[in-house]
């Protein structure tokens, strides 16, 4: 098939780690409208409400009735029904950087005090003087040493505390509002329709594992054992007699690409029967839930409403060089393979829940 | 404390990797008494039926109701009730061997035909011969090599049905059982009457992971995704277009003694409120379990009931260099650390299900 022959795609092989942990915050920084245009505000009575109806809403309802009406040969008993989420342009808004990136680069900012030799040291000399030009072309070893620096050598329950702290008054450049206000109201309702008709919802996500975990089970009511992610490696410690689990600067997993596929099968151990994403390294995690029997649904969201949200992508026109985006060769596989593609800007009657 | 100062523990750093996979394989084999003791039967009307009155019960029942009854000072929502139990001596029998020791051993039988150079080289023509003096002596080495010829370059869908069959008519050589008959009774109960409870059960073995989930959902009543075990490394593989798992002959994860707290921070993200286990390689679980705030329930099951089933560690007089036991020095820290230690003998009514 001309997909097993896509020999440019990238893999964990061709995409050195830590490039692969950062994915996608190298991605452009737009200089589009500031604002958004008036969504509809409906009454959230019947599922799916913020949807409008087409291609997109059918096929997750059909998919719902195929694998829960008994009496349908695509039946799935309940401790089967697993359903994956990508984070970062699936469930929220990815651009202009990930949310985890401004956490990093803020990090820096905040830790500074503490290491007077960033100011003569790159890429940390870059962020503190804001030099968005040098940030921008940062290397995949710039990223790597930010993310480490700010990311490990404290423990787990200190990152999460800090990451809380965060994403209680960070706001996100464009819209002004809370990265926890971002979340796709469209989305939430997907995760809503598949809970109540008993799929169990886990976030795979390229992203920090303990990242997301810091607010999954506040923002999405998926708690922390359901959101799989990369990671670093932590150490046992026990200091005065009491264990602490150590983060360190070493890339333990990357949960990206075909990392995503491996990730699932490591964490639940069972194939999903939905899986959603929106960029090149959700690929393998379509194509892993697709090669299942019966009825699967296979989703990615199409950023191509640079007025309300982005567009980016759009029409799938970019190369696989460029990873953590809607490429070309992506958009060749939906069609080949029957992937779904949701138009934010047709499908979704609103994108965020303030939009009322 | 004495705990944080005994530098003679086994960890990560000091027991090769390959080692800490196959923990427990070496013990002796013994050569006690081939019949059991008849235990009363009773009906499993009451919580904890297989249970005798004392301590151990006490404990679990005190620790049931502190942490679900709302007026308790110590009371947990239901989403961060998480209870751990290692398997192989705390949910099953493991002696002379682990069933997946067997398990590797059977397989070596199995798979000697498509490979005539294993008569030649050891530690495969040991195993094909029986030597059993030979088996005893065996390295880490040589049971890595065992472990990764017979339990990778499958796929992982190939392996669990290999491991299903294999579950399906092996059986032990003492009770002449399925190994699937032989889990422990009470503490099925435990796991029924935590999940009554609105406990989240999670098995945290040392063990293969897939290994144990090839039989986890029927056995424990616990999803796959619930299982947390030791891990081969898996490569993404297209064949004709469809995704397959490939198991690799490469330890990913050792999931034993710091391991296991480190494997529930990664899978779960939550500290437990109970664990249980039975030797050395537990120990970090409950030391981590322990230091949460508020009830928690830490446990250890002492095999001290050589007609009935085993006794190994016997008042925990063996020392840590024998590992995958219940050492002096862990019974040393249930001490001081106030964990409860359950003796088969007195506290269980009955040991299998099957001594009706």
């Amino acid at each position: 098939m001309v997909v097993a022959q896509d020999t440019t795609r990238p893999t964990s092989a061709s995409i050195p780690a830590s490039r692969r942990f950062i994915l996608g915050v190298l991605a452009t920084l737009p200089a589009l409208a500031t604002r958004f245009g008036a969504a509809s505000a409906q009454a959230q009575t019947a599922p799916l409400a913020s949807w409008n109806d087409g291609p997109a809403k059918q096929a997750i309802i059909d998919f719902v009735k195929a694998t829960t009406d008994h009496a349908s040969p695509s039946y799935v008993a309940p401790e089967d029904r697993i359903a994956t989420f990508d984070q970062d342009g699936t469930l929220w808004v990815e651009h202009p950087l990930y949310a985890q990136a401004f956490f990093a680069l803020d990090r820096v900012h905040a830790m500074a005090p503490q290491h007077p030799e960033w100011k003569n040291h790159t890429p940390f000399k870059a962020v503190l003087a804001n030099d968005l030009p040098a940030l921008a072309q940062f290397s995949e070893r710039d990223w790597a040493e930010l993310i480490f620096a700010t990311h490990a050598g404290m423990s787990q329950a200190e990152f999460l505390k800090i990451a809380g702290q965060w994403l209680a008054t960070a706001k996100h450049p464009r819209f002004k509002r809370l990265y926890t206000e971002l979340i796709y109201q469209p989305m939430s309702e997907v995760l809503e329709y598949l809970r109540a008709n008993r799929f169990e919802t886990f976030i795979v996500t390229g992203g920090g594992q303990d990242f997301v975990r810091a607010y999954s089970q506040r923002v999405y009511s998926i708690p922390t054992q359901k959101v799989i992610g990369s990671s670093l490696d932590t150490k046992y410690e026990l200091k005065d007699g009491k264990p602490e689990l150590m983060r360190l600067p070493k890339l333990f997993f990357s949960d990206n690409f075909d990392g995503k596929a491996i990730g699932i099968d490591l964490f639940i151990g069972k194939r999903p029967y939905a899986a959603f994403g929106n960029s090149t390294g959700d690929r393998e995690m379509l194509e892993y839930t697709g090669a299942g029997d019966g009825a699967r649904l296979k989703m990615l969201v199409h950023h191509d409403d640079a007025e309300r949200e982005y567009a980016y992508g759009p029409a799938g026109n970019l190369p696989d060089t460029k990873v953590g985006t809607f490429s070309r060769s992506l958009m060749d596989e939906a069609k080949t393979r029957s992937w779904s593609v949701i138009s934010m800007k047709n499908d979704w009657k609103r994108i965020f829940a303030f939009e009322t």
